[in-house]
């Protein structure tokens, strides 16, 4: 009987634990909150990852461990090295941690990213939006999510505004400056690579963020197969490079047909979450297969599939239930602004089967913002 | 916050639970033995289900109750139905319990059965042998399972030895002596009926017992659309009938293209088991939205599939999860002969596909006699 151990409670660790289950795994989730959601479907260990009680509690009662939050301190993921095996390695999560890091990897591997600048100072930023340019954007290097820890930078005027949000926050996590992109399409790869170094990628994901939050993902991606093999040829690099072990998503900006790298998510990632119902094998049941050292599943599509995320509060389920291909995921949460409390997946055989299913949904739960994009990305899929 | 209760502990209700989880649901499980596997994916009361007061509690904690087990007293079930709303209703229960109850029931409807009748005593055993011949089947009318409480009378010289394994169990759970029908084929159709009458039924299943026990399953069957389309209004009168709510399998055997009902189990089927994978939506998942009164979903299936049962212990997942469409179950079981401790699912857009990876498991975990009716059949479906 194999424990998986899980740092982190929330979505992510509760579907990995829901469809690692069928493998007759159990698991230990651990989180700072007691409600976590993930303990509705595993038992927890509750305190936090700096804990050393708590995590030697953790590590004494399970096999091999992972993450469903990737801000784990690197500290703590590397002392529960030395107890059990962690995957991915503290190495990998350290490099995903950090932007800078990550962007420095990137450029190295001949990935191309947009350009970027460390900064340490008020004068810092003033150097760096005069070399970049403005559009830009400022970032926390470490410990951001869902588009927190950013400042967009419009003007240089706005250097000012920025760093009073940010420069209190440069000491503890750091800053990087990135140019914008005014990309044209957001995309991910979500792929996994085992312990033997078997590398697979699902069908690449077109993204969409309102507020930095993503809110739809279409997958396939209506992208050229060209652009769709360049962009999973970085991401597999990437993973070589990183001797990664599990699935991971790379995010990756689209301008102009040319690709930029934007994040490396070491972890199950949402937009791999139409990969439950629209893919022979889920990222969540291959990570955990990876993280075991089982035999890799099949990462191929079945038709084609939209993920609509809840943000805040669970709408009517009976909209997405009535539709022929139509899956909820409630993630037990109680409802609170910002909070991602549930997904709903479509899936059709065709484009356009696809796209009626999104309309109806759309319209009876008054969400014709949230769908209108990836509409009109199907519309393209004909064309 | 909605807590679905559901009586009997085993894999059923392991696999109700894990996929009622994504529809935000709880889940409540009783069962007589403390280490019953759904309890390692549920919270469980552990009680006798004639003990009212651990059925007292079970009922002040949940919303509505099902089963993952028919043989739990009638009484018991209707003390429930007074608490909560119980579905299927315990009178479907109660039908679906007595062999004899439910054959006069297939026969009021007009669905055919084999010749059958009662037996009290020793001296009925011989006038029914003398009525319907032999071979036949002496069976208990109550608490049968996996092919239990049966005894195959091959001639009528055979009745004292019949008498003497079954006799005495008569006085508590009733005989019934069947016809033994030399079929060809055993069929299941396994079906969902809402609270609002709504009907949806899978394909037909194939199915292949060993001693008594389902073995491997095959969908869809390889049958004439006009028998699977008999099979199935056969299966919607019957829901009819009873005004079931819930999945439910209605067995039937196949000889010379005639269908005969042999029985109606009033819950999710082991022969449904690869609607898991291979259809829009599972039988477990199914259950659930007609138990809640939610939309039903899309019992379409997605290529052919095939269920292999483990038995008694769990082969190396290996072979099968290196299959492009190989799916893993275990039900987290500790080993025991004759039980039922998980099973494998192969999924395949064709047919060829699907006994191709069917013979390289079967050779892999040296499984050729399993393997080798399932492929008999898959060839059959080319010609
Ligand atoms: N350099 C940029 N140019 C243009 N848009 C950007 C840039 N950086 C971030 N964004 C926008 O903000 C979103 C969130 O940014 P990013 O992925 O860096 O943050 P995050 O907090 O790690 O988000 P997540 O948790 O969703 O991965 C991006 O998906 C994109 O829409
Ligand atoms: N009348 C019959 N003629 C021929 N074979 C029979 C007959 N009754 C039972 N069998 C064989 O025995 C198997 C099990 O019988 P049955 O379904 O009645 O028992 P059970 O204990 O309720 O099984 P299960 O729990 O699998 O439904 C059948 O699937 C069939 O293979």
């Amino acid at each position: 009987m194999t424990t998986v151990g899980i740092l982190g409670g929330g979505q992510l660790a509760r579907m990995l634990a829901l469809s690692g289950a069928p493998l007759g795994l159990r698991f230990l989730v651990m989180d700072t909150a007691g409600d976590a959601c993930a303990g509705q479907c595993a038992p927890m260990v509750v305190g936090d990852y700096r804990d050393q009680a708590a995590l030697a509690e953790f590590a004494s009662r399970i096999d091999v461990a992972t993450f469903d939050f990737e801000n784990v301190p690197a500290e703590s993921a590397r002392w529960l090295t030395e107890r059990v095996p962690v995957f991915p390695s503290p190495r990998a999560l350290a490099t995903a941690q950090d932007r800078l890091a990550e962007k420095t990897l990137f450029r190295e591997l001949g990935i191309p990213v947009p350009q970027f600048a460390a900064i340490d100072s008020r004068a810092g930023l003033d150097a760096a939006i005069a070399n970049i340019g403005a559009p830009a954007v400022l970032k926390t290097r470490r410990l951001g999510y869902d588009g927190k820890g950013q400042f967009r930078i419009r003007t240089p005027g706005d250097a000012d505004a920025a760093w009073a949000a940010l420069g209190p926050q440069a000491p503890a996590v750091g800053l990087i400056l990135e140019a914008f992109v005014p990309f044209q399409r957001e995309l991910s790869v979500v792929a996994v690579r085992g312990r033997d170094g078997g590398f697979r990628s699902w069908p690449l994901t077109e993204n969409w963020h309102v507020d930095g939050v993503l809110s739809a993902s279409l997958a396939p991606a209506a992208v050229t197969p060209a652009l769709a093999a360049a962009a999973i040829a970085h991401a597999r690099k990437l993973a070589e490079a990183l001797d990664y072990v599990g699935v991971f998503a790379l995010e990756l900006f689209c301008k102009d047909g040319q690709l930029l790298a934007n994040e490396l998510a070491p972890r199950v990632h949402n937009s791999g979450h139409w990969t439950i119902e629209g893919s022979e094998t889920s990222q969540f049941q291959n990570h955990l297969r990876a993280v075991l050292g089982l035999p890799l599943g099949d990462t191929r599509m079945v038709g084609t599939a939209c993920m609509l995320n809840w943000i805040g509060a669970m709408p009517d389920p009976a909209a997405v239930l009535c539709e022929p291909g139509g899956h909820w995921h409630d993630y037990g949460k109680s409802p609170r602004a910002g909070r991602k409390v549930g997904h709903a997946t479509l899936r059709a055989d065709a484009a356009v089967e696809l796209a009626q299913s999104l309309q109806r949904v759309g319209q009876a739960l008054e969400r014709q913002a949230q769908v209108a994009s990836v509409l009109e990305r199907l519309r393209a899929y004909d064309a």
